[in-house]
C-alpha cells in the first residue's frame, strides 16, 4: 500500500488534541485524513484534508463516515461501537477493532476481562444501578471509588466514596465500586503493536493526579522507581496488550501498591495522557507509533533521548471565556520547556486546554523546572 | 501580545516545505497563520488557517496579502520586496526586515556587502550581464563558480564553469564569477535573532552537496572538525548576523579552506536545509525558533540531544510523474530514521519531494545509517 501523496485515506473518529497531535505525523508522512468531530471547533479542522462534522455517537454518521476510509481510527472510545463492527464485517479495516473496543469502552466488562484472563487489578463489584449498589452499601468497605462504566472521560465518571453521602449527587446507571488502593505509586505503560503483530513499549511513567479534577499532574519519563518493578510493570503491559489483541497504542495505567504489586487499573486504546512527553523526549512519538501500527509500518524506537516531564494545562476555578495563557513567554525562556496548546477559544475549570513538555538529560533539573512551569503559567481567561 | 489561540495573525509568503514544516509549529502553538504562495498544490495549503493562492513576485498581491495580517514573514526570498518595503514603511511588522532582505536577494549585493563589513569570502567579480563577462574572460581564472546575482534557488543558477564552452547554455544576465575555493569542509551555522536582539546558535553542520545537482545530500550535525575551527566558524555567523541586524533565523554557508580559514558563501534568511535535522535533534527546531524569533518570544535552546543527519530525498533522475517513495517502510524499520515528505504529488528529476532525518547517540552508528538510507530509498514514479 502507497500511504504517502497518494489517495489512500485514513479516518479519524474525533478531533480533539489526540487527534491534532496524530495529524501533526499524517502531515509530516503528508497522509490523507478525514476527520469526524460534532464540533465546529475541534482542534483537528486545521490540519486534516477533510473535516465532517457529525456525531460520534450515531449509527449512519459513523458508518457513512467510515465507508469513505479506507482505514479507520478513533482518537476517543466514545464512538458508536455498531457502526464500527458493521465496517468491520463488511471488510473495512478498522484499528483499534471493535471487538478490542467492546472490551474497554465497558469499565465492567473491562474488569471482568482482566478477572478472566488472569491480570491483576483491584478488586471490585458491578451493579446495575446506583439503587441497586446503594442497597448492597453494607457490604462495601469505605472508602471505595466509584466509577461508571460507560461514558466516563478525563476524570469524570469517577468518584472516590469516603461516606455514604458522597452518593447523593451520583447518576443513577451501570456502575463499579472498586477497592481503593493504598499506592505508592501510578505508573503507566504504552504497548504499541502494528496489525502484523510487531510489539513495542515505552518506558515506565510516573503519574501524580490532581486531588480534585482527577487529571494527571505530572507524567514523569523515566519513572523514578526500582529497576525490577518497571521490568515487572512492562510485562504486566505485554500481557494485557497480548490479551486485548489490539491494533495501534495500548496505555496501561497501572498501581504499585505498598507490596510493590502492580495491578492494572485501566487501559485506552489511544494515545493517552501520559504518553504525551513522547513529543520532545522519544525516538519516536505515540502518534507516530500509533500511526505507523495502524498502517502496519515497521514501528518506531520506543526509547527516550532525555528524561521527559508533562505537566497539563488545565483551566483554573473561576475562569470561563476567551483564553489566555498567563506567563506563557515566561516559561517559554527556560531551556527545554515547550508547550502544545490545544487550540480551544474558550476556557472553563479544569477543561484540559493544553500540555508543556520539560525535557532535560538530567532528570532532577527536569523535575525542578517542571514545578516552576507548574507554578508559573497558568490558564485564565479575558473575562 | 496574546498569540495563543487569539485572533493575532501570522503571514508567511512562501508555501512550500520550509512553510509546511513551520506549520507544525503554528499548529502546536495555535498560532492563527495566512499563506500565500502561486500554487493551488502548495504543501502549506492543509494546515495553514487562510490560503491564498497567488504570485509572490507581484506587488499587489502581496501587498494585500500583507495588509491582512498582525506580523508578516516568508519561507522564500524571492518575493516582492517593494510590497514588503512599503508594508513595512506603513508600520507593519515585517520579519526579516526587506532592509535585510534586499542585501542577501541579489548576490552581487550580498557579496558587496561581506567586502564591506570584512567578511571573509571568496574573491570574486561582479558582470552586468553574461556577455560582459565573456568580454573580460581573459581576466578570470579558469575553472571559477558563475552565479546570477537573481533568482537561482535549490541549485540553479550556480554553475561550475571549467571551459569557456561551459558560458554556452547560460542565460545574459547579471552575474558574478567566484574563485573556486579548495575547500576541506564546506560548513553551516544557522543563527537566530528574535526582535529585542536575544541571539542564539546552532552547533556548526558539515556539508555534501550531489555533484550535479548542487543540492545538499548529507548534513551532519554536529560537523567533525576540529572544535577551534567550529568556534570560529560560530563567531564569523555571529558577525554576519549582526551586520544583517536580521530578525528570524539566518543561515549562514561556509567553506572551511585547505589552510583552515573560514569564508562566508551566502546566507539564507529563513528556515534552511541545514536545518532541517533540528526537528529531531535538537531541544528547539528551527522552525520553532523562527517562530518564537518572529513573533519577539525568548528563544528555545539550540544545543542538540542526539546527532542528527539529514538526507535530502529528490526526484531520481528519468522518473517524472505521481510520486512513489521506494523502500520506505525498508528505512523507517531502521531505528531513529523519520520521514518527512513534502506533499508534492508529482516527482521530477532533482526535485525535492522530502528528507529523512537519522538521530542516534553515536554519530558513527548515525553516518553508517545515513548511507543506508540513502541506497535503499528512491523518489520513482508510477509511470
Amino acid at each position: 500500500m502507497n500511504y504517502f501523496s497518494s489517495d489512500f485515506k485514513l479516518g479519524i473518529l474525533g478531533g480533539g488534541q489526540l487527534g491534532k497531535m496524530l495529524l501533526a505525523e499524517t502531515r509530516k508522512f503528508d497522509i490523507q485524513t478525514y476527520v469526524l468531530d460534532p464540533s465546529d471547533e475541534a482542534p483537528c479542522k486545521i490540519a486534516c484534508n477533510h473535516f465532517v462534522q457529525g456525531s460520534l455517537m450515531d449509527f449512519e454518521t459513523v458508518y457513512n463516515f467510515g465507508k469513505q476510509v479506507d482505514v479507520l481510527t478513533f482518537e476517543i472510545e466514545l464512538v458508536n461501537l455498531e457502526a464500527l463492527e458493521k465496517l468491520e464485517n463488511e471488510g473495512k479495516k478498522v484499528y483499534p477493532s471493535p471487538k478490542t473496543l467492546k472490551l474497554i469502552q465497558n469499565k465492567g466488562i473491562q474488569k471482568e476481562f482482566y478477572i478472566q484472563n488472569n491480570i491483576p487489578t483491584a478488586p471490585f463489584e458491578k451493579f446495575e444501578s446506583l439503587e441497586n449498589l446503594k442497597s448492597k452499601i453494607q457490604n462495601l468497605k469505605l472508602p471505595f471509588i466509584w466509577k461508571c462504566t460507560e461514558f466516563g472521560y478525563d476524570g469524570t465518571g469517577v468518584k472516590v466514596v469516603r461516606a455514604i453521602s458522597d452518593l447523593e449527587n451520583l447518576p443513577n446507571v451501570e456502575c463499579i465500586a472498586e477497592e481503593m488502593i493504598a499506592f505508592k505509586n501510578e505508573l503507566a505503560v504504552i504497548v504499541v503493536r502494528n496489525v502484523s503483530g510487531e510489539v513495542k513499549t515505552y518506558p515506565v511513567v510516573e503519574m501524580e493526579f490532581h486531588p480534585e479534577a482527577n487529571q494527571v499532574e505530572y507524567v514523569i519519563c523515566p519513572a523514578r522507581i526500582d529497576d525490577k518493578i518497571a521490568q515487572k510493570a512492562q510485562e504486566i503491559a505485554l500481557q494485557v496488550s497480548k490479551k486485548f489483541n489490539h491494533v495501534g497504542l495500548l496505555a496501561v495505567e497501572m498501581f504499585q501498591t505498598q507490596n510493590d504489586e502492580i495491578l492494572v487499573n485501566e487501559v485506552a486504546p489511544r494515545p493517552h495522557n501520559s504518553g504525551h512527553h513522547t513529543i520532545e523526549a522519544s525516538y519516536t512519538s505515540q502518534f507516530e507509533n500509533h500511526l505507523r501500527a495502524t498502517l502496519n509500518l515497521p514501528l518506531g524506537n520506543c526509547d527516550s533521548k532525555v528524561a521527559g516531564i508533562m505537566v497539563n494545562l488545565v483551566g483554573e476555578e473561576n475562569f470561563s471565556g476567551p483564553v489566555v495563557y498567563e506567563n506563557i513567554e515566561k516559561i517559554m525562556a527556560i531551556n527545554g520547556v515547550t508547550p502544545h496548546i490545544y487550540g480551544k477559544k474558550e476556557t472553563r475549570p479544569f477543561r484540559k486546554m493544553g500540555h508543556v513538555t520539560i525535557v532535560n538529560e538530567d532528570m532532577k533539573i527536569a523535575r525542578k523546572i517542571a514545578e516552576e512551569v507548574k507554578n508559573s503559567i497558568r490558564v485564565i481567561s479575558t473575562k
